[in-house]
């Protein structure tokens, strides 16, 4: 029988629907709920909606629950819809009516928002701190491995003396970069909805930027149906954000790839970190590169994906909003499980010392003798001739020394000056401000 | 015949294929390519590589080059294959041999990096300036049409008491975020790339720090492996900042487009600005809000094209990379004539100002009416039932007057503080640096 | 203390993250396993890879199994990779050595191929059974509702007489090209890649056109090498196809969110349909309808996330192709939830009965009018005019009764003409082949 | 002065943009328009709204106008808004009031609708057999080339035996799905919109079927409702299957340059199809594919910017589907570019013959080794461990000549049989029945 033609008054299929895997993302949303209560329910003292003895009391409880969250026991039990649901009946189991009014000048939708604006910001830290982790992994590995030579590819072509400095440096320079838009989305995220109720405010006087400062919060959303419209957008943003980390590991990863290629043989790995066959000795298949750059490719459509579910919408809340959740907040622990098996990878990788010493990069070198002739005094065209007319002949030599000085060239990383770049864009984030608050709210 | 039937030694289609338009976008890149010029020729001179002599005479042609872009009547001859030849082409004419030795210790390479890099922080500046002379608008707007009651939708359905005021204030606010956003783009974008030459640096001894000073770029991109992965990667954080801004434009328009549908009616427009029938006379047909929503919405797409093309190549430079423009550099003209034609639209807008006295409308104040009783001390839950009975009875009664007073609400916009943020992100953008450096380049 | 500090000889985590979620969809591969295992046995006895008893053991064996997959009971165990080395474990704990011999002239790589087509090759059939049903609920209620009139509307303006009969009637027109495009992806679905190995084909003489025959297939992917290229390409283009569908569902959920705004009041639903609020008595949240859409539209994103993680890889396999299930696998019960709920909306849907009485809507008979004027032998420009004056002159009189004949037309919807490609359509995927095929396999 | 500050009265700039490109592209439309006239001429006159004098003096004008496409001359005026004004236009001015009658019973909507799917119609065909040809020549290749190894990766390592008629034949093989999964598209396309006038039929007694027939459609879109919600999805679902035939464009690609890069240098080019240096004579830039990779990974991501563009849109026309054009017109001549050049190249590769004599690949036999023993009766265990002992201890002896017999290995190509396949594929477009109805109207 076709759901259709079943007897509508007892349907559960349409809650089953409706609620779809929101119980199963609100558990990760459940200590930031506690926390936005808590500040809602000072904020409700202040313009006595509550009185200070319900305020304690309320809090109190809040903390008990936020303990239970701490240490795993918390559950949204089956018969309760959602974690904010779950909060206000085991308040109110304790307290009875007052649990009820810390309700009071709020809708489930602002709710919702500050809930996930808390959970975004603290998922961007998280991601912050692992990027920052394997930033220096690179910048370390940059330098160990600074003096030996690797063929330098343009159009998959060999063409000009690269090193491991360089192309190791490379990323972790990307990876500043990433940060320093990802810093952006964070600003994006780091301003307090709460107070918009259901997107378009309320007849209470309440102290929206009381709230700010409780939860940490740099500003706010002022007014109120930018608020709710930052729901999408803060997704979107925040999705862009991951997506550039992710093309650098994507890149990183397609790069190791094709260098651990037998036809390259640029690195190695131990077998742990591969995978072999016995009789094909030479097979050592990148699994856990394949599947970082699987991961970080697919990573890369998400912020499309929240655009395509957003498009269109007019101004105002809309359900279908709920379900951004489902693809988004994985997305920070596989991208930070990416981050930790690239460094496992590059933490263990074995570089080939003596690559350019093979004939077949040996013209990688020629543009080096060209410009050596000229800093001798030669003219530019006379001297692309003469090594030109070596070449032809046969008798081109060369050096395997590289002598570059300029800033940021092989000889030259300028590893310190991204190592410093890095800390003031990590230092911008100020993530210590919103520590202190939350400090002071849950203890 | 088949083109692989013909005699590859003359072909011709070969060349069309890879010239493709590049030449029609290297005429947008021109004044950046001389600009750069100048700028190396001052820095070769430094290291010897020119006379002072040399560079004064390359300086001088470059700057009536310069004049001859201005003026518009820069051409890239037909059988000159791109802008920098064409430079370097009129360089030579006039100089001979003096006019080869500008390409010393540089690549086509980081010549096109940089020439893209400086057209796209001109043409981010461009943005920001036509976004805030928009967002003026909103504010100006939502502070005019302050009072004026509008039925605030969720699920689409008729919810809350919203304001004009709170509508066109929203989008204003939403404006400062993007800008906050495109700011990181700008960041990334408004770094010296030149040097990396074909991205692996080269042995002249170069100074990049000069450079970057000469062109008013905040930093370099100090490794020169990761200045070339930067090919692809100021195109896509760029794209997304503007995606961010087209989204707010599609979002308002396609509010607007509802609104001024008959089943809503809260806005219209002089005739001069819809389409209309003369035997329809209802008929109002917003094309302009149309358009504005579909060019936004497609340029949302433009940051996955670029994902699209650019996934999986290694580092290193691959020819596509050239195509990146075509779609990227008309979105600049495009999303500022969309925020032109939302501007005009919204500055010819007249609105509706009773739509909330409709019966349809009354609801929207039961809440009112439920936190006017609470606020008088009732219990929220006795308040709720007076008032749901009263409803049931039919004799539900209320005020059209709401009484908002808390930060963003439609009795208290905040858009002074809004306009405050809007000011400080701008003024963070901070071109004055770099219009001040390339002055003293030109001038 | 970081991953990468840690030991690696002893990691777990490695395999972790290499193994990721494959356990998981490989339960949904599970029964095709089986049945591709049965198939290869019997081919394996034909080239005297296997004897007669050998296989006979082996496929009564692999029957039982096939039997604790339909009720249930089969599992995973957690020492064991994955279902082809769970299967591959039964059977040598039962067969022994025989058990091992089921591998020969075989690859994980085709047996991963092969069930994902077969488990592909069902959720379409699945998934087109579920769009039938839903085919013949729309055609049912665009005959019910055929005569009550709708304003039809062009950018978002009212425009034209329109019916709830053509209104549905569209819809069910839509899945009609929706299943034609995803026949093209059951077909290229519907190939046999079983022989292919590891992408490069064997020197067994393996017989597969017999296992084509054997599974089902219509056909085989010849070139081995092609073979192999269907991962990704296969998942691809099956997400095109839902797309489709998911397209048209997502417009009727818009266009049904629309008309249940107070603002049309063109349909309602059972309160326990809708969300509601009792002190806002006309609110009726269409949640349902909003998270189809939602759904749909993130469904929509799936081709090009596939596109994107499978962009630029070189041919040959690719770790990350096992990526593609996670998103792809749930997208057919999702998509079949929206088609059931979206049946159960419509199929409890009212439809208001006099719209088109209301004053807003009278010039959508203005067309009429004139055309009326026309078919009575007054040139058009003339009608134009004589209309055009009467609505100037406040005294236009129409008639609400329509009366179209054309094809498709409101007064002659053709539904008959658009069940009949309907069942073409349907028809011409021929399932009934594969039934036989894997029937006399299992049974 | 910003726009919105200027007088409205005289505003060039609305116009400027709403017509946009629309002129540009028109010109593409414009035979397909007289056709369209021609048809709608005809069934007209069957009606009784033309008298068959007056269709005689339209058509014969009508045939004039196509004569001057057809040879150039024809042009859109500037102040003529498109190109169905165009047509009027001429058609007025000839024979005055009678060049108005042609437009009875249409709109300026469905003219639109059907000059698109006429113009598809045809692109789609010219698209089909540049296929065909770059097909046969993938087959000819695959078979010049069928007995020249070369090493088969799986993970990017060196696996198997593979072949350059095996890796010629799979491309070709993917081509016979991607054209099947296009006839979907053109099943799609070839069903006629006409009659549905602005989404809602009219109350004149057109005869669609008719015009149908005299179009040489294979059938009619009935509800014109859904033919008006074809704009956007014939789009969609063409662009979705000019996709699939690019990923395989783009793939090839990126062989193929890999397979030139010297750590490969398993194919060649004479000079004139690549780009290289004097100094690095090594240097073969592989520009045209990286090209031909470029533009395809653009194209791949045509459908998902169609559907940004038209997500959310409720039913009815909105007049951004104008824009769809701009990006998939110019598609058809890219893709077909595309193919040409990459026909260019593969008609001239050179392969190198000895590939797997180099040492390094001597591990691809291996299992050819293992299963020789295999099929000599030794059990697979002990033969593998025979083969590892022997790879062990240094003394691993193997022969390159491969012995493959199944269907689709390299021993067995079963060209013959994708051929078949292929053949019929394009039989079923059966492009004639067209062509034979268009020659009657316009001949």
């Amino acid at each position: 029988m076709k759901l259709w033609q079943k007897n509508i008054t007892s349907l559960k299929e349409v809650e089953t629907f409706t609620v779809g895997r929101d119980r199963e993302f609100d558990l990760m949303l459940a200590s930031f709920d506690v926390v936005g209560n808590i500040a809602h329910a000072e904020m409700l003292a202040t313009i006595d909606l509550l009185t200070n003895e319900e305020k304690d009391l309320l809090i109190a409880e809040l903390k008990k629950i936020y303990a239970t969250i701490q240490n795993g026991s918390f559950k949204i039990q089956d018969d309760v819809e959602d974690v904010h649901s779950q909060v206000e009946f085991l308040l109110t189991e304790k307290l009875g009516d007052i649990g009820k009014k810390i309700h009071s000048a709020r809708s489930r939708n602002d709710q919702v928002l500050v809930d996930i604006k808390l959970y975004l910001r603290n998922e961007i830290e998280q991601t912050v701190i692992a990027v920052q982790e394997f930033f220096n992994l690179l910048i370390e590995k940059s330098e160990q491995y600074k003096d030996i030579l690797l063929p330098g590819y343009t159009h998959l072509q060999i063409a000009m003396p690269s090193s491991f400095g360089l192309w190791l440096g490379a990323y972790a320079e990307s990876l500043v970069d990433d940060l320093n838009v990802l810093k952006s989305a964070y600003e994006v995220v780091n301003k307090n909805p709460l107070g918009s109720a259901a997107g378009y405010g309320s007849s209470f006087p309440i102290n929206r930027t009381l709230t700010t400062n409780l939860l940490g919060f740099a500003d706010l959303n002022y007014n109120v149906v930018y608020a709710q419209m930052g729901r999408g957008k803060a997704e979107r943003i925040t999705a862009m954000g991951l997506a550039n980390i992710a093309e650098t590991l994507a890149k990183l990863s397609m790069d190791a790839c094709l260098y651990l290629s037998q036809n390259f043989s640029f690195i190695s790995f131990p077998p742990q970190l591969t995978t072999g066959s016995s009789i094909m000795p030479h097979k050592k298949n990148p699994d856990v590169f394949e599947l970082i750059r699987g991961y970080c490719n697919r990573l890369k459509a998400l912020p499309n994906e929240v655009m395509m579910m957003t498009t269109n919408l007019p101004s105002g809340y809309h359900r279908e909003l709920q379900l951004l959740k489902e693809h988004l907040f994985p997305a920070f622990t596989t991208l930070r499980n990416c981050i930790e098996m690239a460094g496992l990878m590059l933490s263990n990788m074995q570089v080939k010392e003596d690559i350019v010493e093979d004939d077949k990069y040996k013209y990688i070198f020629s543009v080096e003798e060209v410009n050596k002739l000229v800093l001798q005094g030669i003219p530019f065209r006379d001297a692309y001739k003469q090594v030109g007319l070596a070449i032809e002949a046969g008798n081109f030599s060369y050096s395997t020394k590289v002598h570059h000085t300029h800033e940021g060239s092989l000889g030259n990383l300028c590893n310190d000056k991204i190592v410093t770049n890095m800390q003031k864009t990590i230092h911008s984030f100020d993530f210590e401000t919103y520590h202190i608050a939350i400090d002071k709210l849950v203890k």
